[in-house]
């Protein structure tokens, strides 16, 4: 085994990845983009949009870490249909997707990478995307539904969480109905930042 | 208006400030003290007690701080219940504590303060425990179904969480059941812990 798998997520400080009835036509869900606000002037998010500009700093290089290590992604059906109506052409991803899904679809194909759609579960998956991302890691890169699942699998190495200024009282959120019992993480940096939020990382117990 | 109204509670990183079936035998619930393993060597803690030595340094500094701004308390009844039968006498607060609660009792006298039983709801609390405290500051102590109300009643200042490096996955979870809605927060502080917990400091919405 050569990568790591990793998972890079921002929360609300009451937990959720998400607001709610998020969908299609609502990604992330009802106030879930302003989770986001850290990210959505760095250069490296406007960069991987492909535009110009931006600002660099302690945020930015956050986003370039992550952007460095990740040779695949794995995400969930959800995540993917709330995202593939949005995401142009070449994709925000740089690098193959894998699609958890019950649904059989030929790989879609964009500029800059490739999707692929796994019907048989999340092992399977992952061992593609490892394959896939050779001596880089594989990010989950979600929903919440998804990342539980590689959680609860003990397949998660380390974890980063961006946990924004705000409480949303509705929505996904993240460790809801993970298994119960104690985990004891081992946190490796705390990282603060002028958008008020705060960035917390954690190696998992394998 | 005078006193600020402040809530200070550790959590895991799930959110859950007690572990599940928390009760007079098992306070905090399963894996709950686990949450305060930063504080219990520091001499604050250790002082409040009644006992000396202890280390002292910046999660010190945090105990004496809220000790100090502290001037009247406000526990739920659940919390009392938990916490009566393991508190000595002097007991751990060091200023009067109001319970809220439905069952009428008669003031509880400890060597250092005295425990109030509050039956006509959250805010007749609030004023006794203002009028208490004078200049000083009234603490929520818990738990927190006792925070959430005052929370959802927008009658809360600040608030410090002390995020702690585990998941419980179960247990009750302090932002369970606020009322749904964008709530903007203003982080005043992020300070880093060797015990692997950081703390977290909120200005609240009024």
């Amino acid at each position: 085994m050569t990568g790591k798998v990793f998972v890079d997520l921002a929360i609300s400080l009451d937990g959720y990845s998400a607001g709610p009835d998020a969908g299609p036509d609502n990604p992330i869900g009802t106030n879930g983009p302003g989770l986001h606000n850290w990210m959505y002037e760095q250069a490296a998010f406007i960069g991987g949009h492909g535009d110009e500009g931006g600002l660099t700093g302690p945020d930015n290089d956050l986003i370039l870490e992550k952007i460095n290590r990740a040779g695949a992604f794995i995400l969930g059906r959800r995540m993917f249909d709330e995202g593939e109506v949005h995401w142009g052409d070449p994709s925000p991803f740089d690098g193959p997707v894998f699609v958890l899904t019950n649904s059989p679809r030929e790989p879609w194909k964009r500029k800059n990478n490739t999707f692929y759609f796994v019907t048989d579960g999340i092992e399977s998956a992952l061992a593609k995307a490892r394959a896939a991302a050779g001596d880089k890691d594989v990010q989950i890169s979600g929903g919440a539904d998804t990342v539980r699942q590689y959680l609860d699998a003990g397949l998660i190495d380390d974890m980063e969480l961006h946990i924004a200024p705000v409480l949303l009282g509705a929505g996904n959120r993240l460790f809801e109905g993970i298994a119960p019992g104690l985990r004891e993480l081992t946190p490796t940096r705390v990282q603060d930042s002028p958008y008020g939020v705060v960035h917390l990382r954690y190696d998992l117990p394998r």
